[in-house]
């Protein structure tokens, strides 16, 4: 057989709790096929670690710090938003990336991320093929949003989805304490800015009709401000309080983002990131209601401490996936989670075609959601609740979590060329 | 000796993650004195439930209830946001209690809160000998604050000590991530709105200097904007990113709340609770870096999966003392932590007199903040540390914890006369 080729792991966009768990995925199972694989190499800050020649040689790393990195979130080796243009637009970025590729005899490219990375990974492939060098690309799935398609979730959703239901659930508990007297109105905003999957994950809070929350404002559903307020003072009148989880996406009929219409700063400037002021603000001025407001932002994607023992398993398994299939030989693909059964939850991993999953987004389907728009049904239930099944604890050390740090050696740069960001 | 007595047990103000755990304290306790303690109700809403003789029967509650106490945050019997005023002021709503008291046969006052709480449970005892009703009195710390004297510290504090760093670090490892192309400055707003013991709690997410949190915007320090944004700028461009825990009680040079001086929402109203975002544009607008911001708000204080083990135990702790000094007639007293040892720690709880807690706040110390104003120091870390050690997680159920509720079957009243809030 053929000697073994060098591989390459980078991480993509926003950062989970549990990519890592992916990258240990892949680290651990390259270790197994090192007739295929010679070294692993990481990207520093992601695809950008390529381009700048700027890899990490994994086998500097302790085996304490690969363990640790199924328990530590955020991404281990830098992540970086950076989209590569189409081939036709900047076909630069793309050589590049060859270039870098045949000076270190790297053969497979494992891109972990979402859309936007599958359609890269999926470029690459087609031009190396085209140029001469062909490289085995295997798209690896990480993405909070929740909105690739053709595979059950996304790793990073299930944590997220549990960490936004656990927080949901315990701020009702301490609203409905205070309402008598203070609080009347919880707002909660969650990510989410295209599809309203974390959103709906906060339904899992409650479990039966009334139980908090009472509204949840996807960004799938139009914002009816009527309808909005009227099912909020129904809420407080019928339970002494209420709360809301609002998705940062959530727009209005004239099709902008609430956060975008609502709160400006000093400087009269729009400030994004903000519905959750925003929605609190407009029931204080309607209802008169007093309103507690909080934004999780990137404590809800970081929430290590509270991870989905499922989304870690799996995680990990598409890591290992995503070796098995390239040594396999299988370019263009990428694992996908299959489920294959709700009560029990059970899931098995399948290939699926990058040129399948590219640029296609998953949104929340409008049978998820209650007829009036505020809630989630049975079948969003069905399909959530495995999602966040069982802890994973991380090690502690003196009351925190003990995640761990990469060394982060450097491979010695072969190319002369610089590339310019 | 005497007929036993019935005691009465109210929650105040702001609840916590461990208040219930006070209340397991106390009832557990109690059923092990019942020579002196004969019923035990407890106050729907807090006080209010007294002054409108609305009582819980807790006798009415299943064991498995009362032992998910311990572990279920926020307030079980409801809390309230309602001062009692000055005797002078509002006499009536004390002689009402008095009159509850008496008809109920209420021997004992365990009023679990901070401040206002232990000059109300001061008056109460001073006015019920006034008036030939006497009731002993004991009030029982609760704030995360952390602001009562005399105790080493305040049960929910350790908790959200522990939340608060958690999330730091989580969060901080996320921005560390993406800095290189997206976010560098992450700004997370916690509360304490006179001290900044919760914001100093953020400091224990690093070890070393340069760690995240690079810059603590404490109450006790008055904002300093030239060095606030040197500061920032400076961690960016040695760290790559800036990690900036504010507490929502920073002012500026003017005396007022940096939150009411920023952000207006559509209609130009000032718009509180939002420091976080305040502080993130100013950092956007004067320095151009990418922002991010989180306001944890109820979160941080509702966070029981993540409480610390330490603040669960002096939680339960306090409540069996202030039961233990009731039965042996010590009125007008607080359970109060005293800490033996830091390293290992060691505490013991002692009484101190109400007279010397109510109304007194205990801020965080300038030898616990950096010269600079921006971070803790070593004294401030051998005082926090052993407050946020150990994990105690609720059990599970469906990935959510199994949080529980009251039954709340109310005691039936004596009295034809109603009491107007």
């Amino acid at each position: 057989m053929s000697q073994p080729r060098n591989a390459f792991y980078a991480q993509s966009g926003g950062v989970t709790a549990v990519i890592n768990a992916t990258a240990a995925g892949v680290i651990e199972t390259a270790a197994k096929h090192r007739r295929h694989i010679g070294r692993l190499y990481a990207g520093r800050d992601g695809i950008v670690g390529a381009l700048t020649e700027d890899l990490i040689d994994l086998s500097a790393e302790s085996r304490a710090t690969l363990r640790g990195l199924r328990y530590t979130p955020a991404g281990a080796f830098g992540s970086a938003r950076f989209k590569l243009k189409g081939l036709d637009q900047n076909r630069a970025e793309y050589e590049r990336l060859i270039e870098v590729f045949r000076a270190h005899d790297i053969g497979y490219f494992f891109y972990n991320g979402g859309n936007d990375s599958m359609d890269t990974a999926l470029k690459v492939s087609q031009l190396g093929a085209e140029l001469g060098y062909p490289v085995t690309c295997v798209g690896i799935p990480k993405t909070v949003d929740n909105d690739l398609p053709l595979t059950d979730c996304c790793p990073g959703f299930g944590s997220v989805a549990k960490y936004v239901a656990v927080s949901t659930r315990e701020a009702a508990l301490d609203v409905a304490s205070m309402a008598r007297t203070s609080t009347k109105v919880f707002v909660l905003e969650v990510m989410g800015r295209h599809a309203g999957w974390i959103a709906a994950a906060g339904g899992l809070a409650g479990e039966k009709a009334g139980d908090p929350p009472q509204v949840i404002l996807f960004p799938e559903i139009t914002f009816d401000e009527p309808a909005f307020l009227f099912k909020v003072k129904q809420s407080v009148e019928n339970n002494g309080y209420c709360v809301i989880v609002v998705s940062e996406g959530v727009k209005g009929p004239d099709g902008k983002f609430l956060a975008e219409a609502g709160t400006r700063d000093a400087f009269g400037h729009a400030q994004l990131g903000g519905v959750g002021p925003v929605i609190a603000n407009l029931v204080k001025e309607k209802l008169g209601y007093k309103y507690h407001w909080a934004v999780a932002d990137y404590l809800q994607r970081a929430a290590r401490h509270i991870a989905s023992k499922t989304d870690v398993e799996q995680a990990w398994a598409v890591g290992k996936a995503a070796v098995e299939y390239a040594v396999r030989g299988m370019n263009a693909v990428m694992p996908a989670i299959v489920r294959t059964s709700s009560r029990p939850y059970r899931w098995k991993i399948e290939p699926a075609a990058l040129t399948d999953v590219a640029n296609v987004e998953k949104k929340v389907p409008r049978n998820y959601i209650t007829a009036d728009g505020f809630g989630i049904t049975k079948a969003a239930r069905t399909y959530l609740q495995p999602l966040i099944l069982g802890e994973d604890y991380p090690p502690y050390e003196n009351g925190l979590p003990a995640y761990v740090r990469i060394r982060g050696k450097a491979v010695k740069k072969r190319l002369k060329t610089q590339f310019k960001l």
